[in-house]
């Protein structure tokens, strides 16, 4: 996870390029994945402040060590900085050490009690000498200022997830063999962990799905200790976490003799996502990709049983952008780029029947796209 | 997971009685373990609206059946609602169609983005009706209004925290075979990971640490590839969830020699953590506890050696109230009280020595403490 200062240097002045954009003099990052995406730290607490000449890494105690030592391979880029009470406070001092006027927050992120700490303490400081810049320092909301780099992976962060998409594809063709009947849902799911991280994924993505039966029909079933049955449909949903990077995939196996109902489903839901996959290419929105799917499932007749998008983007994490889903009014479609890795995984869930998810993760290239997972 | 109606009804009056003594009309839940803890729903995304006569649990497409399913079964204490375009939309629908005036919301944990889009939501229809109560709706930040009720177990919680630390010890008995010269620790970490699955714990509460060596001087380490050397002490800090609720334990393991300097740390340790143990009942602070342990470290010329706070409270979240660590100027303590569960955790990081942390959990009782980890 030790990023290159070439490779820090580049991200940070794509941020900055972005921060000016948006009119701002700094950037207050406090979503942890996109303090990592420039910095490389990987921590469970910690901030950046982006500024015109330098990124401040603020970090607690626990990861001092730690950020010391990777501060010190990045040739000056980033700066640390500890504290002794509070992010937020720490955050103040280093905002008012430089005299910084407009600053950028993460509105998606930032809960309403820390713009309040933050919002008060550089009032509540503004008698000192920054007042001689004319108005006290304003918190602006922002969004999307670092997601919009991130949605687009640079090569190293194709080969991972190259490789990890490759991985998780071993694990997933073991899948008839893991699913017997008499196996409990749980016991299937620590087994699909297990192999994960015997593969090499640090940890699972998200809590690992297994539903069984009729639990099938729910699209985010919980394993429960329900075992398989002879007929049963078994949505396994799972990913992992390799070297930072997320990868995500989905099989539905059937135990013993399929319903020619629940055959018509898989088969339905099995060309929604091959026409997904084929509607993959540089130039096309979002929602066309979904489009491509939905339309599929409206032909067979299951339209109301797909109530979910057809994807997400992969990165840092599990789920980023670009939302692979039907156009949200008001908001322009995001078109898709050489780079941006995605799922797409429609799916049908019919009560009473049973539910069938697909899902397999793809990397746009020049002119369509390459599927990570198979 | 699945509560009784008599808890959901005892849950949501306490939560009522808090939303009124703050003055307030309703209260949107949006952190998940507060939606949860009144409700019983589990799912990766909703919310909840507590109004005066009604709670209602606001669930997306992938959890109407199994919410359905769950409110059924509550004795019309909550209602369910969901929606066609987003969560913040709906609640701003909710809200208006109740008349609510002075609504709370939970400022720390929801966005400046959410907190932007609900207030526009509600002054965009002051138009209408609402006009003639007066002023447009409120939304007030509040804090702890569910957390603070959370904070005391109520005796269903007691026992399944006391079941999970009782197979969280199982497992911490087997560390010292577990860790042996010439294993990783992302093995090992693999290893404790599936011996939880296999216990019963749904998940990981957080991500395993094996910190060998030079690691075992960073409080929070991830697991590498290093292999364990002869000699070196191995922090193995890990938690499970189990029926929802969350355990933790922390057991450092010395692998062949101990040095004299090494062995003296893990004698401060051991000394403070059980100071801290024997300073838990009922009516002292909790930074009490904490002084507890880190006078006895200061005393053996440890102090700087222990940098993070002695405990933290467990539950719905792996950290949760109380916090047990130093007074926070301004802040009023914590008093302890019987039913309040967390961790004593004190640990001594010197680096180019190593360091040592034990972890135990504990359940406040009428004169003491029960160790829930042994």
């Amino acid at each position: 996870m030790t990023l290159r200062p070439e490779t820090v240097g580049g991200r940070l002045a794509r941020v900055r390029a972005h921060v000016q954009g948006a009119g701002l003099d700094a950037l207050v990052v406090t979503h942890l994945p996109n303090v990592q995406y420039p910095t490389g730290f990987a921590g469970s607490a910690g901030a950046a402040l982006m500024l015109p000449r330098t990124c401040l890494l603020v970090v607690d105690f626990r990861y001092v060590t730690a950020a010391t030592a990777l501060v010190a391979g990045l040739d000056g880029l980033v700066t640390l900085a500890t504290f002794e009470r509070s992010y937020d406070e720490a955050l103040v001092d280093l905002l008012r050490r430089e005299g910084t006027m407009r600053i950028g927050i993460e509105a998606a992120y930032l809960p309403v009690s820390r713009f309040n700490a933050l919002s008060a303490g550089l009032a509540a400081r503004s008698a000192l000498p920054i007042e001689s810049y004319g108005s006290p320092p304003a918190l602006v909301p922002t969004e999307r200022l670092v997601e919009r780099i991130r949605i687009v992976k640079d090569p190293r962060e194709i080969a991972i997830l190259r490789e990890a998409g490759r991985r998780l594809s071993a694990i997933a063709g073991t899948m008839a063999r893991l699913v017997r009947p008499g196996r409990s849902e749980l016991a299937i799911a620590a087994e699909i962990d297990a192999a994960m991280r015997e593969s090499g994924f640090s940890r699972p993505a998200f809590e690992t799905i297994v539903a069984s039966g009729p639990n099938s029909a729910l699209p985010h079933a919980r394993p429960s200790a329900r075992a398989v049955e002879d007929g049963d449909p078994t949505v396994l949903d799972f990913g992992g976490v390799y070297d930072g990077y997320c990868v995500d995939l989905t099989r539905t196996v059937q135990v013993g003799p399929t319903s020619q109902a629940l055959q018509k489903v898989y088969a339905a839901v099995g060309e929604a996502q091959q026409a997904a996959i084929r509607a993959v290419r540089p130039g096309v929105a979002s929602s066309a990709i979904d489009a491509a799917a939905r339309s599929v499932l409206e032909r067979h007749g299951l339209g109301d049983a797909f109530g979910h998008g057809t994807g997400h983007g992969l990165g840092l994490e599990i789920h980023e952008e670009p939302r692979i889903t039907r156009p949200t009014p008001g908001l322009p479609d995001q078109v898709v780029e050489p780079g941006m890795v995605f799922t797409i995984e429609p799916g049908a869930y019919v009560p009473g029947l049973g539910g069938v998810r697909i899902e397999d993760d793809v990397l746009v290239t020049q002119d369509g796209c390459e599927v990570l997972t198979r």
